[in-house]
């Protein structure tokens, strides 16, 4: 039975934490990137499946073809950002269960095979690994900026070639520049958004 | 700029918290729920739009319902568990974006209402915003036991009568019995979730 966080770090994993929309040029190292990898991997998925792929792209050659299939106000984001990171989901992934299901790998395996299945399990378990990497980003002190405005199967053409990878969505990660931060916007209430039952 | 949280914080989020098959009968007070949706809504989706709607289900009556609609092996977890939260998204929530995003409210209504994409948008963040409230219940000290393994045409008919809300996972929420928890399972290593670009 654990305690809650503290105030300080509830505000800083949701209640002050706000999405910046231009980048300090301040670089987010390769160490930061697997950290953020080593916490995002233990959040919970079917059965651990674990479909989510992540392409982390800080190259300039990779963010301007990043950047190229995203929409138009989205591009200076992009190459500003120290690191954009694709997220994806592998509809291969039931091959994965022999060895994230040890105990009865080949069992889910054909579970998640029968038809339509791993593309719903894929796409509600890889967007709640993308839920867990921007919590797990903002506990590490990076800033977060989520975006679904690009052209998915030209990102998967250029990013996920040769594989059956789909793009959901991309995140900047950085240092966000205060500036850049829009007002914040409201919130359905708990009534507005749901009931006890 | 902020810095990571401590050792101990990042553990409890994701290192060390585990998912519980069995839960004490301790209590979920109303006011802790509430606490756990004030800190959930602050995560960020496409355009604010905050597709998800929760049924926080704790009384006898809907937890006989919910755990009816279970796969057999859910069942007794839904019965044990102090509250187990139903995360569905509304498929009507662009008519929220006027409220939700006030600058630009109408237009943003208009694209979610193109064919096919409050579907997808309403899925994706639906999700994003399961995967803030499992990290927010950690955050205050709660166990989950996230499910996919129910009826989901039978819990929108019973639970989102009337609406368009689709349900997409169910969690229970409360305080494990540690002794209730499996050995971990492994996980993707980064290279194998994952690349540089």
């Amino acid at each position: 039975m654990s305690n809650a966080l503290s105030p300080a770090a509830l505000d800083q994993l949701f209640r002050t934490a706000r999405t910046p929309t231009d980048w300090r040029a301040v670089p987010v190292g390769d160490d930061l990137i697997r950290e953020l990898y080593d916490l995002t991997k233990w959040g919970p998925t079917s059965a651990n499946s674990s479909p989510a792929r992540f392409v982390w792209v800080r190259s300039p050659e990779g963010k301007a073809q990043l950047a190229e299939l995203a929409m138009e106000q989205n591009r200076p984001k992009i190459l500003a950002a120290p690191v954009t990171v694709i997220v994806g989901h592998d509809l291969d992934f039931p091959e994965t269960m022999p060895k994230l299901f040890p105990a009865r790998g080949e069992m889910m395996k054909q579970m998640f095979l029968r038809p339509g299945v791993a593309e719903i399990t894929g796409f509600r378990n890889g967007s709640l690994q993308g839920g867990y990497l921007i919590v797990a980003a903002r506990a590490l002190g990076l800033d977060c900026g989520p975006m679904s405005g690009f052209d998915n199967a030209g990102v998967d053409r250029v990013f996920f070639a040769g594989t059956r990878i789909q793009s959901n969505f991309i995140c900047c990660l950085g240092y966000g520049k205060p500036e850049s931060i829009f007002p914040r916007n409201p919130r359905l209430t708990f009534d507005e958004a749901g009931r006890f039952a």
